[in-house]
């Protein structure tokens, strides 16, 4: 069962290195080098398309359409949304004596593709032997400008080495880029503009009727004749090119998609055209520089190898850039520029799970976002905020009451057409719960609970209030028929982790309504004018957390859920390697039926509320589940080692943290080329900072438990905190805690507390 | 949660009436008027077609279409089928002066249509009023002939009542009918032949590629025109008719679904026309109802009203009218003529369910069969044999090895596209095996058991065996991951129903390839040759069945699957009227987590292996699980009705018995329009035969304990058995016993062994 690394790219800190080019690894690349400025996304295709096996996928974050699945049962889905392809604005045609540029079929030589996580910026260049025996040089550069993220740009160089001639270029916007599972182009009505060097493309989904604007501005020698096709607008020049003298064509491109439609939208995107028409690449290139030198300086994790041995040395190379890439993905992912968006579980570089966002984003994503960019965690509660209507409206369709969050969305409604995690999941309803009072703890935002939190959590509270049920032998209540983390367990009742979560929930919802009523008795009664909350409520809420089932043994063991313990056991040891991944290999209702999980479930309780749980309920729990998770989702693992490292199991803690950082670069699962395992690397960054710097964010304080894997020396990061910036740096012996801005702060090390002020911290290891 | 009564249908001993039109019982009236030979079916739409709200439905056994679903998870079907409308062989129009008739617009009066259940004959008949003034008598007659399953007849007779003059007339034979759920038509490659007065029709299924021939013969006065449209031949005449003469035309239908295709299909089809000229339709009729006299020689089942008050004469008459219409329609759907059909839940009366066969053939209709009927019982044990095949396929998918039969089928593969169905719900193979065990009991006929029997019930096993695992606490054996019966609990542990027929079937096997050993040894070494059977296995079939799971309470009380007695308890009678049926009112997970169940599970135990349980332990699960039954299946009433008979609990029998003769023709369910609950006719002959004449066919010695319901003072039926024909006539004081035909045999009443000679026997009551 171990995963093993496919390796391809070059390992290097800063950079993602392709040399030579691999068909056999075309989509890994792809998705490896995607871009993405929260609000558009592109796989790292070839500019200039050819026979190269492809997912040419360009994405605008929010842009979806629809599709209507036939009636079924009340509580089934019935209509389904999911991220269709945007503008296609890279598409190049290059042509020599009538050869089309093509790399899966041309002679091409020194190949080398680069993403630069300092710059945000993916080069390709290579030379190109054509059949008439010329040697051309291309150079492609892109990049999405974190600054304005309806920017993106493409720069073409040519270098024509041992001739003088001329080269055809067709370059455009096209929308007409096939959804890769439906084979279909959601695109429809478009409106074209080609004017000079210039051309603009404004499309309309089918269905949901989404409209974006696309243009593009050409620095381009000479006069382009324009063509337009159905979705597409394209230019045509013939370059000269003098040996040696290189040569290039920028390309500023303006991808809108802010709500508006029809003229307004055409108008609002020709002005942003314009404004593009002032910066050049260069100038744009060079606030990208410092926008990411600015990410880096608060999101940097460095880790520095033990021994100098090569083979230790090249292992944590590995890591460092491995952490890198996942740290760099995180910010280029979400950056908290708008509350329309969410955090796809592949994020905008692929279509895999639809783009959709599941209860990743407050479980494993946050955490990120709260110690590095605070505001970005709070726009992401502000996603669930914008969308209770639609979770309130799902909560009536399973004859619930409140709101019960989907397991999968883009747009807020339930798009996971399967009813057995759609209906039977409240992995995201709690996780939004826990997701306020993580933010609400760490960041001591209490506006924002009044303001916006307090109504989630009441509808939150009433949700599972109605969806709760007393069991006939013991009259405790517990939640019956439901679906876990733990997905191999399909429908069961009282599941720990769902009644702990439900019961934790409901507390806060209690406490925080208690605590309202007294600080903000205005906004209180507001808040019950609107929800029409009764006095009442509140009371039951208590009551079914007081008594909630929560099954664990005299020993500390709890069940997983009911029957648990009596289920077949299989040795999970003995599955065939070439039987994994189990969805694709086993009968579906054969991964159900056995005590195999698939995820953290009872331990994910300590990840989440870790203060709550003694030591010894955690080594006996992590003892007993560990050796029957298989770890199918790709954040168990993470989980396990920062609970392996709490338990002082360093040796599992590392293994388990093996390929969190490299996940992706690695391939570990075979499945990279669909797109990034985006939330992941969100768990790859806590592995790190809860895992071995022990950090836990569910007590009063913030605490630390500092322990380095074996392999390295150092590790050092940055967290903020309460408008404070702490830089941790850890040694083997030691880890110097430094109040880089802000006022002094409490803080546990070793379950000792201190005060960080300006002179800093030196905590010996325990 | 009564069932109400839609009371529309004229109550009369043999014959089922409508007199007068309402247009909102139309689709009622088609369901309860559809004919059937088995081979082919049709509902009584009306022949002339028009505006009235219907669902033109002519179907021919066997014949589907099929549909390629997205690509799922392993075992998840992927390719389903369906029944799909065949020839429309009544199609006819018919106009005067202009005017189309058509009973949704025209003005009529006299309407009167009758099913007369002596003869297998629907006949409508009224008079039209035209917009010119004309009163034109119409009268259709139709029938399906029982000894010849192609054979079809249709008379319109027509009577000029106040004119003399001329009907337009056109008639002919069309594959154009849509299927309703998909609104497609199947139907594609037509060959069309008119010649005369007969026309032939040729066509091929679109994906299935079944191909059906259909032709009809007119004997009708004057020269007919012939058209032909796309999947239609059409006959065109004109019709002089003398006032107050009537004029017949007479229709001779072939529709042949033979196995063969192309030119060789149609040399049979046109075969068949052939031999159907030499027959008339008064000929045919007389044979039909020759046939029918015959049928209720076996299967009548007369009863008689205790009191004479109106009341009760009124009821008894409508039980009697609705016993005979269920006995009537089992006839009709199945009779044994072909091994390649099997019954359909709606059999040919509706395209709900798809025409699908489920698990009810084996243990609903299986007993009306076996003591009427025997050889219909083997030939639908045949059917599985034939698709064994199919059901060793769909065991691979599941990742089993042996047998997993279909819970939905046509044609042995599985239909089901509700994976919590299709892949958990093992009643289909259980039920195999009890029913080779049943009719192998019943008749003796052990040449099928070694023959067929044997090698179904091998396989079978294997399945059992690689499906059933150990609990790691008791290390005992059960299914995990398994939807019983009782469908309201979707994937549960050791449900008792599945566990007990598990270990039955698994015994069963057992006993039956050791007796094979020794009693066929060249036949079970040919069995072993092909099916690779090993010793062993026979040895682990043991093993499993005498570890099988069966949690019972000290009390004798049945845990109906594991953590069941923990359920949240709903008070069934709670729920309100309207809020049924719940699959239409009710999220769908919420139906699941409760005490609720839908149908007979634990209790079905006792209805199918009656002699295995104690008085007790029937008594005990009877009271705690009736009450918190809703009966959503059709099938359930009987089952409780059978054991409350048992119980003395005669009232309640009753009750449950209520509706059970007339749940169609009282349209209780409201969707009596779809089709006839065809399966739950069995179980309504069951529930008298079984119920009141408390007939058990579990033991060695077949058993009786009559018990008549409070308002009938007699009941009389007949039962074959084992070569012999009983006629049991029970009165309330006493049943008398009559040997018809064969040899003395032994039979248990009220616990006492008799021997019932040519003498008779009567036997107080107790």
């Amino acid at each position: 069962m171990a995963k093993i690394a496919d390796k391809y790219f070059i390992t290097d800190p800063w950079k993602v290195i392709e040399r030579g080019f691999n068909p056999k690894y075309a989509r890994v690349s792809e998705s490896v080098f995607a871009l993405s400025n929260e609000n558009l996304g592109i796989r790292g295709y070839f500019d200039e398309g050819g026979s190269v096996d492809s997912l040419r996928g360009a994405y605008t974050n929010g842009v979806y359409d629809l599709e209507n699945l036939p009636k079924s049962y009340r509580g089934i889905v019935d209509k389904t949304h999911f991220m269709i392809p945007s503008a296609d604005w890279v598409k190049t045609r290059i042509s020599v004596d009538g050869e089309v540029l093509d790399l899966g079929k041309a002679k091409f030589s020194d190949f080398i593709r680069e993403l630069d996580m300092r710059s945000g910026t993916l080069t390709r260049s290579f030379i190109w032997h054509t059949k008439s025996g010329k040697d051309l040089r291309l150079t492609f550069l892109r990049f999405l400008d974190m600054h304005h993220g309806e920017r993106a740009y493409q720069r073409i160089a040519m270098e024509a080495l041992n001739f003088t001639g001329s080269v055809e270029l067709t370059a455009g916007i096209s929308f007409d880029v096939l959804h890769e599972g439906r084979q279909i182009c959601f695109w429809g009505d478009t409106r074209i503009d080609i004017s000079g060097n210039s051309c603009a493309v404004q499309s309309r989904t089918l269905l949901s009727g989404q409209e974006v604007f696309a243009a593009a501005l050409w620095d381009i020698p000479g006069v382009c004749g324009g063509e337009r096709h159905e979705r597409t607008a394209t230019l045509k020049t013939t370059l000269s090119l003098t040996k040696e003298r290189p040569l290039c064509i920028d390309k500023r491109v303006v991808i809108l998609f802010d709500g508006t439609e029809g003229e307004t939208l055409w108008q609002n995107g020709q002005a942003a055209l314009r404004e593009t028409a002032g910066v050049s690449l260069d100038q744009a290139l060079k606030a990208q520089k410092a926008y990411w030198e600015e990410h880096w300086l608060i999101s940097d994790v460095v880790i520095e190898p033990d021994r100098t041995d090569e083979n230790t040395a090249a292992v944590v190379a590995e890591e460092q850039q491995g952490i890198r890439f996942c740290s760099f993905q995180m910010a280029q992912i979400y950056n908290g520029g708008s509350v329309r968006h969410n955090i796809g579980a592949k994020g905008l570089t692929g279509e895999a799970y639809n783009g959709h966002a599941f209860w990743d984003t407050e479980a494993c994503c946050l955490p990120f976002y709260l110690f590095t960019n605070p505001a970005a965690a709070k726009s992401l509660l502000m996603f669930r905020y914008n969308t209770l209507p639609q979770a309130m409206e799902r909560a009536k369709m399973l004859d619930c009451e409140g709101a019960c969050y989907p397991v999968a969305t883009l747009n807020g409604h339930e798009a996971c057409t399967l009813w057995q995690h759609a209906s039977l999941q409240f992995q995201p309803s709690t996780a939004v719960a826990y997701g306020i009072w993580h933010y609400a703890h760490v960041t001591g935002d209490m506006d924002f609970l009044w303001e916006y939190g307090a109504e989630m959590l009441l509808q939150v509270a009433r949700f599972l209030v109605s969806r709760v049920a007393r069991s006939s032998r013991t009259g405790k209540f517990g939640y019956y028929g439901v679906m876990g983390p733990d997905e191999f367990h399909v429908m069961v009742n009282n599941n720990a982790y769902t009644n702990y979560m439900g019961k934790r929930s409901l507390e806060y919802a209690f406490e925080t309504l208690c605590a309202m009523k007294t600080e903000r008795p205005e906004r209180y009664e507001l808040l019950c004018k609107k929800t029409g909350l009764k006095e009442n409520e509140l009371r039951i809420w208590k009551e079914v957390a007081d008594n909630m089932t929560m099954p664990m043994t005299d020993s500390g063991l709890i069940e997983q859920h009911d029957g648990y313990f009596d289920l077949p056991h299989i040795d999970i040891q003995s599955i065939p390697v070439c039987e994994f991944p189990l969805y694709d290999h086993w009968s579906y209702d054969r991964i159900y039926r056995t005590d195999m999980i698939k995820q953290p479930d009872v331990l994910m309780l300590f990840y989440l509320y870790n203060s709550s749980f003694t030591h010894e309920v955690k080594r006996i729990n992590y003892e007993f589940y560990e050796p029957r998770t298989i770890h199918e989702s790709s954040l168990s693992p993470s989980v396990h080692s920062i609970l392996a490292a709490e338990l002082g199991r360093m040796e599992e803690a590392t293994n388990f943290f093996g390929y969190a950082t490299r996940l992706d670069l690695d391939n570990y699962n075979r499945n990279t080329g669909d797109g990034l395992h985006i939330t992941s690397f969100a768990m790859a960054w806590a592995n790190i900072v809860y895992g071995f710097a022990g950090l836990r964010s569910d007590g009063d304080v913030i605490r630390f438990a500092p322990s380095l894997p074996v392999r390295w020396s150092r590790l050092r990061f940055s967290l903020t905190y309460r408008g404070r910036i702490l830089d941790i740096d850890m040694k083997k012996e030691r880890t110097r805690f430094t109040l880089r801005q802000g006022d002094p702060i409490e803080l546990t090390v070793y379950g000792k507390t201190y005060e960080l002020g300006a002179e800093g911290l030196v905590i010996s290891a325990v």
